[in-house]
């Protein structure tokens, strides 16, 4: 563990419970490097024992696989499936956000949340069409699709539900950051701009708004203004390098940055051009947000700016008092994240953190700072801001304008507890 | 499939051979959407067809999997293992590119390169130790190392060895651009700075070099000026956000941005400091390049600029004239790439292809271009500029520099000819 037993000139201050300056804590690399757990190694000639050789370097590997996997030492970082409101038709399974690091997510551990079960569409049995006020309606095959111009984007996704445990729970749960937030991901998505096919078929005059429809069972439907398909939509093929996966649409999905994720329609087959938003089963229930005056919102698309501390973060432990990284990610609906600020003292002082580069537009952005924890019961704090000036609530702030029973986009602050014994653990601040 | 029969006034062509211009290309929606694959639909009463709904519409789908996999009608997307110089020993996967999007290529498709198979190397079995010209030798468990700051850096690793099969062959061979140039993948790689450990260790006036070494069982070594582990070297513990697999070097590996991909030494588990290389045994062998007038050149790191185009490629075919969009990427070991130019006429005359941002450090590029083909036997040719003026040569001016027998590095321009039957194939221009 990392752990330096004195301060030192080079670890400065800049916010109260022991948040560092990374500038000068980087240059310091004597003083970082005062490490207790790494070992001196009393005779060089140790190398040269070969009979203290592991026999994974004394016979030979294994071949390369068609498919990789990853290694069997890892198989406890797994999605983590979940059935929403005790149903088995709506089920959700979560990103392991407190396992993973940087802000892609690889296929296989994406956020999936599914209506009816994930469809089984060979490309073959697939067609989209799009009709309705337009000029000509149009279908293709997903073979005629592929061959379009594309583009290749970085993006989050996130649930409208994210991070609902925190709301719907008036005590904190003892759940791990992926248990309660895990339904975002990141990704490099590639895919048809939607405007390329709009224009295709002709949008008439009094066009305005898509119902985008998909081919699963449970007829997944929103609606959603043309000026945002003709912005930045896309019908997404790949997603990191491949060809996007049944869970995720396979063989197509809309893709709509920075919209709740049930926006980016996926096995989506289907658009139908028309005057007035349809009004879709889900957007008259799953999807509407009720505020603390009774009224309702209804077509809340973006998600808002937020963040979350991923190390350490619930159910993960400090094994004593020391110095650390704090390392999580920030990601804003409306564009680039411009600012993370981290307490470590529940939200009285705060230190601005470093955010990794590339900054990009909806997209996941990492941040650092480093802790030096005195040993004593603290709480962990990020607030994100982005380019727009928008800043995460607190939590009061977040459940003060809505229903009590209403809990999606909840972007509101989210904290860490430490305890002397170095436990870590949801709590509300 | 894309075609428009006629060029219209949007059509403006940039090089000959029917290469256009982008930006107006892009903004003739109406032109651009004369498609000859597309269906009108006759009659809108079709979306409410029910019988015509296929299966997956009607019956419930399957649930998520803890760790999802790609579409059963995608297995044919897989590595190409390949035996090298005919050997067991040394085996290679290769990256299926021309079946890929984006700049991201998912770890189960990541090339792969080991000489004694991939080890099973349990974390808790595995040490890192820094020991020779130091102050302090020093090791590591991988559970120290992973609580140390990390940086998340999006790479290509390019092995020395790739595109060989277009310098040992005379003749061009008929293969896929997978299986020609699928030595190169891009990926986001998260780890620690090796410059944090070096400096712990405390480097000796007289250090300059480091040896650094795997613990596979082929014992493969490289050894590295200490001025690159300084200046952006980190050990990789991530790979697309998960923790790297076994033949990517689980539980960790080194990582050189831009230098040829084993100097990136997986399952790294030693580095000795010294004042001079150790010349390991692959260095007095099989990674040197051995130069036209018989000189040899050793510790040729860097992977210089390259591209390659993905769509159309080698073995794909189009099925008749018509509007395509000709997509590839380009990378260099040195810097951001700069410009592409392509060609339609077999490189007489060249027009700038689009680079698809964020354009980054030492990563993959991808690249775009409209391109309107007559019907006529052509050649589509890349190549690639990086932001120092590097350019790719020809074949031609590569070969001329190098023994015949001398087939690393190769960073010349790859063509694709185009039969009047639309099929596409490996040519040398």
């Amino acid at each position: 563990m990392h752990v330096v037993k004195n301060k030192t000139q080079d670890q400065v201050e800049v916010a109260k419970g022991g948040l560092l300056d990374r500038r000068r804590f980087l240059l310091s690399g004597a003083t970082f490097l005062s490490v207790a757990g790494v070992s001196q190694i009393a005779s060089q000639s140790h190398a040269k024992d070969f009979s203290k050789f592991p026999d994974h370097m004394l016979t030979p590997g294994f071949p390369s696989e068609d498919y990789g996997v990853p290694s069997e030492y890892e198989n406890h970082v797994k999605r983590l499936p979940e059935e929403v409101y005790g149903s088995a038709i709506i089920t959700a399974a979560f990103t392991p956000l407190d396992q993973l690091n940087g802000i892609i997510t690889p296929a296989g551990l994406h956020f999936s949340v599914h209506h009816n079960g994930i469809p089984d569409i060979a490309p073959e049995n697939h067609q989209f069409m799009i009709h309705g006020l337009v000029e000509n309606a149009l279908k293709w095959s997903v073979e005629d699709l592929l061959n379009y111009p594309m583009v290749s984007r970085f993006h989050f996704l996130e649930c409208s539900g994210n991070s609902a445990p925190n709301i719907i729970s008036d005590k904190p749960l003892d759940w791990t950051c992926g248990h309660i937030h895990g339904q975002i991901s990141g990704s490099l998505w590639t895919g048809v701009p939607l405007k390329y096919l709009l224009d295709e078929a002709g949008i008439k005059p009094n066009g305005e708004w898509a119902m985008c429809e998909g081919a699963d069972s449970a007829n997944h439907v929103r609606n959603i203004p043309l000026k945002k398909l003709y912005d930045d939509a896309i019908i997404a093929f790949y997603q990191n390098g491949e060809r996007i996966r049944p869970d995720q649409g396979y063989p197509m999905r809309l893709f709509c940055p920075g919209y709740e994720g049930n926006m980016s329609v996926k096995w989506l087959h289907r658009i139908e051009i028309s005057d007035i938003p349809s009004q879709s089963k889900d957007e008259q229930s799953l999807y509407m947000d009720v505020t603390s005056d009774g009224r309702i919102r209804q077509y809340s698309y973006t998600m808002e700016v937020k963040s979350v501390i991923t190390k350490p973060s619930g159910k993960q432990g400090l094994p004593e008092s020391g110095l650390y990284e704090i390392s999580g990610f920030a990601w804003s609906g409306r564009g680039k994240v411009n600012k993370v600020e981290v307490s470590a003292d529940g939200g009285k002082t705060w230190a601005n953190a470093h955010l990794e580069g590339p900054v990009m537009d909806k997209c996941m952005t990492r941040f650092t700072i480093p802790w030096q924890w005195d040993g004593k019961e603290t709480v962990l704090v990020s607030r994100a801001t982005d380019e727009f000036g928008n800043v995460q609530p607190t939590r009061a702030d977040w459940v003060s304008r809505f229903a009590r029973f209403s809990h999606g986009h909840n972007n509101s602050i989210n904290s860490w507890h430490i305890s002397p014994e170095g436990k870590v653990s949801n709590i509300y601040v």
